[in-house]
C-alpha cells in the first residue's frame, strides 16, 4: 500500500509529539514500548487519506489518526496474550518484556487513552466519531472471541470465518475510512461508501494473508509457508476445500487436520495438492500475482 | 450507607432490562454473569442522590449509574485476574469459572460498553461526562499500578499511599457524584465539591477498611482479622506505625514485614500492639465505634 507512504512523515511526528507521559512510569514505559516498535501505520494512513478526498487540511484528522493506532496497539497487547505470542515485530511482546499483570493493565490504559484522545474533539463532533468508534470495538472483541471459539469449533461455516475476520480485523480499517471522512466533512451516504470499503478492503487483506501462507514466495513474505496448515487454522481456504473436496480428499484434510504429525513437511505437501485442486478457478488471477 | 437503599429497585430494575445480549454469547455471559453476582451497587446510588440534588427525575441519571457499575465491574474483572483472586462476592471469579483470556477479552468488553452508554447521552452532555470519566479512568489505572509497585517496594510513604487509594477507589466515587451532578444540572463550583466529597468519602471509606481489617469485630465484618498484617500490605496503619515507632518497635515491625512466620497469630498480635499504641490517639474516636 505504497499510497499511503506520503502520511509518513507527518504522522512519525504527531505520534512523537502525543506519547503518553505520566506517572507511574511502570504503567506508560509499556505503551510506548509497543508504540514506537512501529507498523505499518495503515489504520492513521487511511484515517488522512479519507478525510483528504473532502478536505485539503488534514492535520484535524491526526488525534483521531493516532487514537486509532493507540486502539490498534492496545488490541495487540491483549490479543498477543491470548495467543501466547512471545514475539511482536521482532521484539518480546509487552506480557514477554514486562510481565501479564503489565499488558492486562497498560492494555487498559491504552484503550482508555484512545477515548480520551477522540474526545478532544468538539462535542457534536466526537459524538459521531465516537459512535463509529463503539459500535468497531464491540465488534472486534466479538471477532476475537469467534476467533477463540473456533480453534475448537469443528463446525466453523464460511459465513462464521467471514463474519469472523471481518470484525476481527476489517471492522477497524472501515471505521477508520469513516471516522476520516466524518472529519473531513462527508456526506451520510459518502460515510456509508468509505465504510464498505474500508470492510471489504480488510477481508481481502485477509483472505490474501490466508493465501499467502500457502503459497507465498517465503522470500517475498519473510516467513515458512504453510503455518496455518500446521496449526490447523480454519482458514477461508481450509473450508472451502472441505466444502468443494471429494470424500477421499475430504477425509484425507480432515485427518490432517485433527492430527499434529511428526512429518509436517508432506502434511503441507497433501493439503495445498487438495487446496489447489479445488481452488485454482476461484483463485487464479490472485495466486497468478504471487 | 443506607442512605443510598431507597434507589435500590429503580437501579435493579433498571439493570435488568439493560444486560448486555449479543453474539457470541461466550463473550456476554461472562459479564451477565459478575454483574449479576450483585454487590452493594454503591456507585450507581451516588449518581443518582447526586443527581437528585439539582433534578427531582433522577431517570435520565439511571443510564450514567449503570456505565459507571459496569465500568466498576469490569475492573474488578481484570484487578481479579492481577490479584489472582479466586473468590468475588462467594462465587468463583471469572477467570476462574471460565479462563485468564475469557476474563481478559469479557473486560475489555464491559470498559468498551460503559462508554457506549454513556455515549447514549446528548453531544454536550456526552461530552462533559466523558471528560470527567475518562480522567478517573486513566487516574483508576495509575492506582492500581502503584499498588502493585507498592506490593515490592520499602519506600511507600503516607502521601504516596494516600495518593494511591485516592486514585484506586476513590476517584470513582468521586466522578460517579460528578456526573450525577452533571445531569441533574450543577454548576462548576456544585460539581466541584461534589467531586472533593466523593473523593474524601472514598479516602476515608478505605482507611476505615484498614482499621477494620486489624480491629474489627469479626462477626460483624465477616472475615478473620489480620488479613492485611498476614500479607504485609502496607496500609496506613502500617506507614502512620512505622513513622511512629521508637528503634525497638521499628525494628520488630520491619523484620515482621519481611517475613512469612509460621505463627501468624504471635504475629498479628505483636504488630497489632504496636499499631495501637502509636495510632491510639489519632484514631480512638473511629476505634471507639467499632
Amino acid at each position: 500500500m505504497d499510497i499511503t507512504s506520503r502520511y509518513n512523515d507527518k504522522i512519525s511526528q504527531y505520534f512523537e509529539q502525543m506519547a503518553p507521559k505520566g506517572e507511574p512510569a511502570s504503567l506508560y514505559e509499556p505503551i510506548n514500548y509497543l508504540l514506537m516498535l512501529g507498523g505499518k501505520r495503515i489504520r492513521p494512513a487511511m484515517v488522512l487519506m479519507s478525510c483528504e478526498l473532502f478536505e485539503k487540511d488534514t492535520d484535524k484528522a491526526l488525534p483521531a489518526a493516532y487514537a486509532l493506532e493507540v486502539f490498534h496497539n492496545f488490541t495487540l497487547m491483549h490479543d498477543d496474550i491470548m495467543d501466547k505470542a512471545t514475539i511482536r515485530r521482532g521484539f518480546p511482546t509487552v506480557h514477554e518484556k514486562y510481565d501479564l499483570n503489565t499488558a492486562i493493565l497498560s492494555g487498559d490504559a491504552m484503550l482508555i487513552y484512545s477515548y480520551q484522545i477522540l474526545c478532544g474533539y468538539e462535542p457534536a463532533m466526537a459524538h459521531k466519531i465516537l459512535k463509529s468508534f463503539n459500535k468497531m470495538a464491540m465488534e472486534l472483541c466479538e471477532g476475537q472471541r469467534l476467533d477463540m471459539d473456533f480453534e475448537t469449533s469443528n463446525i466453523v461455516s464460511i459465513d462464521g470465518y467471514l463474519k469472523m475476520i471481518a470484525f476481527k480485523t476489517s471492522v477497524l480499517l472501515a471505521s477508520a475510512m469513516e471516522v476520516g471522512g466524518i472529519i473531513g466533512g462527508g456526506g451520510e451516504s459518502d460515510l456509508k461508501h468509505l465504510y464498505e470499503f474500508g470492510k471489504n478492503i480488510g477481508i481481502a487483506f485477509q483472505i490474501q494473508d490466508d493465501l499467502l501462507d500457502a503459497f507465498g514466495d517465503e522470500k517475498k513474505v519473510g516467513k515458512q509457508p504453510g503455518g496455518d496448515i500446521i496449526q490447523n487454522k480454519k482458514t477461508y481456504l481450509f473450508l472451502k476445500a472441505k466444502e468443494l473436496a471429494d470424500p477421499g480428499q475430504l477425509e484425507k484434510l480432515l485427518f490432517y487436520y485433527n492430527v499434529e504429525p511428526h512429518d509436517q513437511h508432506t502434511k503441507i505437501k497433501d493439503v495445498k495438492h487438495i487446496f489447489t485442486k479445488h481452488l485454482k478457478f476461484e483463485f487464479k488471477i490472485i495466486l497468478r500475482k504471487m
